[in-house]
């Protein structure tokens, strides 16, 4: 069996595991403090062209959203989101249980508009008995969403300049953010991020590390104690190290970094498989143009498919068809996908 | 500089690396769900001579008190801990975060007795306004404690039965737990430890692992829930993989296993540590045998060391002397300690 | 002017405030521990039939709901609510800010049918993944809803036995309970909610008290820890005297209590003002036959009532009108009544 | 029997009931945005020579130490009391609730010292890992504290200003305020406290009303969000009228005020109780000059005095005598102390 169904069903890129291994016996200190995190730091704010930007590495997503949005909003503040946000649907409940409702806004793409968010906050602020609903505190996008499309620029800096209009902290979840900065059209780069956003990340775990997002922020609020808040929230890996030599194996080199090579292969992966169920006439879900595919099958194709592939149902497209996903990673094989294609083509 | 300050400086064992190095493109499920976790699962229980019991992996310490306890406990619930206990003192209030008090009962030692649980747990319910006060849920310890020394089989018998008898969950954070089962004279077993307790774990980071603490629990709520409560935390590392990968390498092969020879080693090193300062007349402010050593040192005394060594300022000891400490490890190397030793004959 | 716009805008029933008078140089112990308490707990487990009904009194709705919902659910489970549901929309995220996320299912009458129920948890379940998902730990209603609908027996009794069937707490939401129960064709009596919830309250606040809200519930844990809750939540009334005498003086009486009376004068002046507007043809929202009617105005009907008279714009009906609300209560004047009617003939 | 074991065994003041009843009918919105609610804002600026305050009413003690603590710090953040504070024993854990550890310092007089304040504070910032430690973010005390002992306008400044000087929030839990303020020799005023707190409360409860704290704060922070942070935890009176009518009643007319003659009412009654045991020889705990006396009884002196009186066993004084407690109110009659002293003399 071939498996489809997602970007971290292998360990990590062999540099990554080279790396590790050649700093084994050296002596930092614990906590993020040493100088491979150090590095890593700095090789992120250069990418970001910001050299005061702060950046703090945690190991999982889930672990990222919730420190990032109980460190910044208060008590009585929420967090607007996408209805199929991550934080909303697959984090069981996890930043309410840090006190904080998800104001969830109906999003057929998986990505809100700036006309959404506006109408959200208004309507809140309109209200003449605000305080007894949820404060709007902080916008929660995805990019690429979890259904693989991104923001344009465009797109973000109306939304950011709204933000900072409103008091509105704008925290983009970059858990697949290489694919998506790395896919065809893409017009944003790290650097956009830093500059519009109050806090992004900048996702390891499926983009070719063992594990590890890199949390980078301009936010003052942050600055001063996010430390804290990735301590209290369980997040704050005795052998840090092992996220800063990670990050920096990853993103040393500019545009040519490892990070963004291993998207463009599982990008230009995830391409030739969209080109074999367009050209046999399958209909796709979406426009994704980053690692993930959603092909809408009918059941008997699902079956010819799952006797060589494993991949996700991910929903209903219509009486006949299922929407399902195939992902590429970093660690997808061109034979695999190339058998993959000629087996579309005799569906 | 040779670093005597704890026990995470370096990375892993190089076994561990070269299991996750073997196994880096095996494709599998994520989160805990395969074959190498299932693996490791088994050999715990074998370990603990208990085919029935629960067995999850997360990545930190902190992370690992803090789930357990809010899995088990009720919201109107506390946890008893020795003043000095990791919860209370350095996980940033992480459990308070979670919504639940500790109370914290002072403890010399660092370690508490079954007196001090029972007039805690007795006071609460004798209270005729219990309600207006936390109601003890849990007792917590350490073993070893923050300060090295570890309990005994009796000890925790007595405190299992009390707190059966009283619906008090028994927790024990064995984030060093090696370095106490192998240490002189400890009669206890991991076998006892799951026959004792709730749950407990298995502390990798500190004991050869990259990270990672084994969670070993025979409580039905937490067989039921514990799944969600890691995932609400954010301690469900993607790849979980890697922890069943390490923990199988650490944990298979009963007595002779590489987890405990890897603590057998600390502890002898430590103890020469210990002999070096006692012959020298100077005074050691416990009689841990465990990794870690507490010499009471002058400040003359420790500028001396801190020439080649860097350790750790623990406390006042009295107007002439700081209690200091010092680490080894899995990692620590015997020529060092020779050195070390040398220099503690000619302060 | 004259104020229609809610239930709550008057104090209470003198009876309420003589009965306070009459009392108040009583000394007696607090937090709900004297006999004037007792006697409102007797009283009620009379009118619920059921003599081992535990009871407790809390000052408001906001609060009662939040103490219920954090007592019963563990720290990974959420409620299921309509989305109109009060906590999912008026209570500032109180729950959540409790730990638990709210799983909002729309509905457009404002009340939940176990069909919707049903689906919402077997899909959970069905889930392979559930543990990344909230698990549904509660049923939470509100008779009558917001928007005055309440439920019959049978639609109860089969949303109970599923909840009992699955592990889910019933919890009914009774902030306008009297209203409801009192209403033409309602069914439901306060023995079959005693009967078919695991804990429900009976509304003060809006049905003729100053204030107070009287937990009622057959479930264990509650009898056990509900006492700790309300502390911990802030709710424990120091002169909890103060719940008990209310609630001894309104529901004393079995069906003539007045507690019901005042109630069914609220419906009965509420009936009349909906066949005030039915006669003039405007339509009404929603068939409420509890103190709370929904007509739909045009503007310029708005602006004329305006003039003396204080409602709530609810929503928007069509393009040409709005949905707002008028409200009766046990303080409502016939003659205040029969003047709007009169001024709704004019329209 | 006559009950000194609180100052809450009995209902209100006459004239409290007399307003309420004066205003029952007045139809006026809820939430405390009265006509009534806002005199009583107005009365207490004057009385705190400041206009520009905030003033918002809460039920009840727990509810307001709760809601400011948590509407004030971040989640990182932890709250300086003395470990006899009222939030640190008698709340079931209800700040820890909310997320916030409490930093309970030792206090053999129940009150605060500088220095105590300040060595914790420095610790602190001095740790070089901090952030693993919770981050003090608030002062609480108490005045009168648990004990009936007050704080000075001298050592009540300079605490104030070290909070000002290190970005620590000074809140004064004021349940027994009253009698604290009008105590012999405490040279506090309202206008000192609001000058130099940043958030303190009126108690109402035990000074005359039936219930409700007046919560005063100059807080910018909280000016903007504190009614938010009252929705969310419960507390937002539906009536809210009944809290401003309570407080207009007993804080109009400067210092001849309803609520300050209560004080010195009972304060002279207490007075009374203390010499009379004084007089007798018997030993008094403290030097409580408030409504609360601790004298030091025997067993034998307990079960004479327990013949006709309730009072509170407070502790232990020594081997022979235990500490109790007897409180006094504005209810207090001043023949049940003649009586009470004569049967003291006969002890």
């Amino acid at each position: 069996m071939i498996l489809f169904n997602s970007d971290y069903i292998e360990g990590a890129h062999p540099s990554i595991l080279e790396a590790l291994t050649r700093t084994n016996y050296d002596q930092t200190p614990g906590y993020g403090e040493d100088k491979y995190c150090e590095e890593a730091r700095n090789i992120i704010r250069q990418q970001c062209n910001d050299d005061t930007l702060g950046v703090e590495f945690l190991v999982g997503g889930t672990q990222t959203n919730v420190t990032v949005i109980d460190a910044l909003l208060r008590s009585y503040q929420g967090v607007i989101s996408a209805d199929s946000g991550h934080i909303n649907v697959h984090e069981t409940g996890a930043p309410e249980a840090t006190g904080h409702k998800i104001i969830a806004l109906p999003s057929p793409d998986g990505r809100l508009t700036l006309e959404q968010i506006k109408e959200c906050n208004e309507s809140h602020w309109n209200d003449p008995v605000h305080e007894h609903t949820i404060q709007p505190g902080m916008v929660y996008l995805s990019c690429p969403a979890e259904n693989g499309l991104t923001y344009t620029l465009a797109e973000l800096t109306e939304i950011s300049e709204y933000c900072r209009a409103n008091s509105l902290y704008l925290f983009v979840d970059g858990a697949r953010l290489g694919y998506g900065l790395q896919s065809e059209g893409c017009d944003l780069t790290l650097a956009d991020l830093a500059r519009l956003c109050d806090v992004f990340y900048i996702g390891g775990t499926k983009v070719g590390a063992l594990f590890g997002e890199a949390v980078v922020f301009s936010d003052k609020e942050l600055k001063r104690s996010f430390r804290y808040a990735i301590k209290q929230h369980g997040g704050m890996l005795a052998k840090g190290r092992l996220l800063g030599i990670q990050f920096a194996e990853l993103l040393r080199g500019g545009n040519d970094c490892l990070y963004f090579e291993l998207a463009r292969h599982a990008n230009r992966e995830a391409m030739r498989i969209r080109r074999a169920f367009e050209q046999k006439g399958i209909p796709m879900w979406n426009g994704s143009l980053t690692n993930m595919q959603f092909p809408a099958l009918t059941k008997e194709q699902q079956s010819r498919l799952a006797e060589k592939y494993i991949f996700e149902v991910w929903g209903r497209y219509d009486d006949t068809r299922d929407i399902v996903r195939f992902c590429t990673s970093w660690a997808t094989r061109s034979e695999a996908v190339e058998q993959l294609c000629n087996d579309i083509r005799e569906l």
